[in-house]
């Protein structure tokens, strides 16, 4: 019996279009005699739909699409789809007033209706805000479409619902384990529809707990993962098979729409090889992967095609254009050149030459212009105070309006270039430097970014070799560095990374090494850079814990001491 | 026996600081006799702690500062302090490792601790993200200071605890009622800490529904809420003391911190008559009142005594004015007129009108240099172009920018004057008007907006009257008015408010009566708007509804159709 996952990529709220893919990709597994197809969680609306659950009207476009889509797949295919239901207890019980559910579609009718019992409400997930926990234990029975083979049952499960193996995480995450439940029924398979968010080395993790689980109760486990970019959120796909041994059968590819089709005859096979394809091991590979596919789809989802990026000559500009023009085509970039009195010549020869590795189109806008015009305007009030930070964003400031002048006249998607590092202490200019539709390295570190463009570089240069040897400065006074206010960004990133992603305290990072009072700074830093990173743009999360959906900070208080 | 509320105004995360007024308002109740003192939920850290619930050491701290404040307080009182506790079961069990509690101090020591039952998960609420709710029914037995009285069985709910009554709601939204629980087992009094957040008339909702509580359950309720302002939540205040017949017998103060007293004999006469001390009932006067909190706690939390608005003439940034002016005092208030060739004469005439009236600073900057620096900057690219948005936006990003080098040059708080309906279809320009620390009156729809102004002028002109007459304009270009291109606001607000508060359909705003046309053009301009409003500063929420941490929008998404 031929089963199959469709690694789909649907767009938020377009349940038309999503449904359209849904019934486009069934109708292709039905050719090719596929008796389940699998698609990932909320394959309708697309993960996550946030607050669009709150209208009614939503939630009945689904129940109306899923109908269609049931009369339109041909008769020997099931497949299950990824919807919102409604809780028809919610008021008499005191409940949540939907399910996140999964439809069993088949013979034109939809036959079941599975709950999600396991709601992640924690970093980026809201589970909790929408959905009433499912409180029973999902599985059906497949009829075989050739003959002599047997009839399946089929345990279904949703994302979280496989994540609380205790003897995998050495601790309980939920009070009940849906797939020790599901074991004991005696099933012959677990599904399981995903949409479980990109972070680094994240799909390696997964796997080594689906392949424990699948080991643990000898039953064989199909993931369907969502693939694409939802504003912050990448979905890497990576839809995984194991047999009933723990080995991978078979592999969908890396951050692209995919469409597997297994035997179920591998899945108890004793002897299968384990297969890997297209799987991206290299974290660097990977990232960079991650983040064009981020800036593709939020491009394309909200309807641009051409993108805008600042050029300072510096490391984070030239690698948010190498990933732009990866994701959108040389053409459709425009790298701008913003140079001022205090900008160093390399600024603009190091750009210059990254546009041409890029091939990506540029302009050349001197700034001083503005920024006299500013000193005029201002002087009245200016007269007889140093030259500090507020000059130093009227620079940052004029390029971004410049940048925004563009983006608004021809159509571009302006993408920021601030890393993770200056999004934590601040470095970046608020209506500056900070200005974009999208954050692409806003959840890379420092570091990470130099390892990134020295791996970009790892066959021709694509970063000039300059631009990664150089001093990183904002070039906002004259002879500014970056180490000059902050740490050497080796340190920075290893607090930072202690304080931001660990939750560690002051006292216990200074007590694993570092100089009191470069913690405190950096402690300093990071609270107070809290407003800006409140009004920035979203940033492709890449990492466990990011400054995007998931960070939810106060402003007007005091953090930690 | 003397029950006294402690309405306090924490800073969110300053342990140390919110520890100290706990002591310093124990001690004043004791010398006044009180046996009892009540003070908001999470009275500690001030509420919502949001993320900083992550840190271990944050939770730590409060543990060691109950322990102090225990070993501070008086002998003959007993205070409950609302704080955040451990759940040492959470690994094993699956649980979430924190609870929302209430500590019982008495006689040096921590004697119970109580765990909050209901946990909101909706709007501006991650309860469930954090905390595990309690699952047992909470009383103590309260010995008494006086001889000839009574033990008394105090019942303890928090917030949320008492917003289950099916008999109010007409449904049931959580599955307990942990008043039916505590009614059940013969108490004398409910106590309830609380920190509700302001939405325009929730305290009348709020008392109607604690009146109903008291007299079903024949019991006296003491309502202990949280006042004071974080981001963009405001909490009002308004703790308020019933009598077992439903009726108030105190009331403390709307919009301040207040210790309020009362006798237990108070509680349980059939006689007493309804007393309201400082209860503000106009919806104009509660929202400016609101407003003025908001910014007064956001500046001082935040560590600015000074705030800076841009004045354009119109209508919304002269009621920003008059609410800052109000917070800070007038001296602190620093208008900025910034006229470009496009602006009118009375942009100028009645911003001067409203500085005088309002007696703040001000300062003129025209901003044609400026323009002027950008036109020959982008010659090379705009050449040929027609004067659109690009170069609307421009003019206010010039602005924007001006703004923002004052604020930064001698520390002000830069507050944004966008109304909600703006904010809602757009129509401001991100990284120009949009700026600023915080933004007043970005939950007040326009047409509120003018009622607001005119009942501020009751008693003297404050807006300038032609403020109000003359028809709003951005003024980016010559004779532009805001209904050339947005229905009129009583249209577009009715419309908004079916859309976003009522989570209506296209469908069903055009069914009410509405031009198709105009529904679908507003709907089409609020789906395109959420970039920008994901990169605003917090709005002080004074609505069921607002665009703030309780809006979670995707943005590359399609909207309702």
């Amino acid at each position: 019996m031929k089963i199959a996952i469709a690694q789909l990529n649907p767009t938020i709220g377009d349940i038309t279009h999503n449904a359209q893919q849904i019934i486009t990709v069934t109708q292709e597994a039905a050719r090719q005699n596929v008796r389940l197809l699998l698609t990932p969680e909320l394959s309708l609306c697309g993960y996550p739909p946030r607050d669009l659950l709150l209208y009614p009207r939503f939630i009945d476009s689904m129940q109306e699409q899923l109908e269609e889509i049931a009369s339109y797949i041909p008769k020997d295919i099931a497949i299950l789809v990824g919807t919102v239901t409604k809780n028809s207890h919610a008021h008499s019980q005191g409940q949540k007033p939907l399910y996140n559910s999964i439809a069993l579609l088949e013979t034109g009718e939809v036959k079941h209706i599975f709950h999600k019992r396991l709601l992640p409400t924690y970093d980026v997930f809201d589970e909790d805000r929408y959905f009433q926990p499912g409180n029973k234990s999902n599985s059906f029975n497949l009829s075989p479409n050739r003959r002599g083979e047997r009839e399946l049952k089929i345990g279904v499960t949703i994302c979280e619902d496989l994540w609380n193996d205790e003897t995998f995480w050495g601790k309980r995450n939920y009070e009940i384990n849906p797939i020790a439940d599901l074991a004991e029924s005696g099933i012959d398979i677990i599904v399981n529809l995903s949409a479980s968010p990109y972070s680094v080395g994240k799909h390696q993790l997964r796997e080594k707990m689906l392949s424990h689980a699948a080991t643990r109760y000898n039953i064989p486990i199909l993931y369907a993962n969502q693939v694409g970019a939802n504003d912050d959120l990448i979905f890497d796909g990576n839809s995984v098979v194991y047999d009933s041994k723990g080995k991978i059968v078979a592999h969908a590819k890396s951050f692209d729409s995919d469409l597997v089709i297994i035997e179920f005859d591998q899945l108890i096979s004793t002897s299968s090889e384990e297969v890997r394809l297209n799987p991206i091991c290299d974290h660097n590979e990977e990232i960079f992967s991650a983040l064009v596919l981020g800036v593709k789809d939020y491009a394309r989802k909200c309807g641009f095609t051409k993108a805008l990026v600042g050029l300072s000559g510096g490391i984070d500009s030239s690698l948010v254009a190498a990933i732009a023009s990866e994701a959108l085509g040389c053409d459709n970039v425009l790298g701008v050149l913003m140079p001022s009195p205090y900008s160093s010549d390399h600024s603009i020869t190091d750009a210059v030459a990254l546009v041409n590795n890029l091939g990506i189109n540029s302009h050349k806008l001197p700034i001083s212009t503005a920024m006299e015009a500013y000193d005029t305007m201002l002087e009245p009030l200016f007269a007889g105070t140093e030259f500090g930070v507020a000059e130093e964003n009227i620079q940052s400031r004029i390029r971004g309006n410049i940048l925004m002048a563009i983006a608004n006249k021809f159509g571009y998607l302006l993408l920021s270039t601030g890393n993770k590092s200056e999004m934590a202490v601040g470095y970046g200019t608020l209506y500056g430097d900070m200005n974009g539709g999208l954050a692409v390295i806003a959840d890379v570190p420092k570091t990470k970014v130099f390892d990134l463009c020295r791996w970009l570089n790892r066959e021709q240069e694509i970063i000039p070799v300059n631009v990664i040897n150089k001093p990183p400065s904002a070039e906002l006074k004259p002879g500014q560095k970056d180490q000059d206010s902050l740490p050497p960004y080796e340190i920075l990133d290893d607090i930072l990374e202690r304080i931001v992603c660990q939750h560690q305290s002051e006292v216990e990072v200074v007590a694993s090494g570092f100089e009191a009072e470069v913690v405190k700074k950096v402690m300093k830093l990071l609270a107070r850079a809290e407003f800006k990173r409140r009004q920035a743009p979203p940033g492709l999360k890449i990492t466990d814990r990011a400054f995007g959906t998931g960070w939810r900070m106060p402003i007007a208080s005091k953090w930690l001491t």
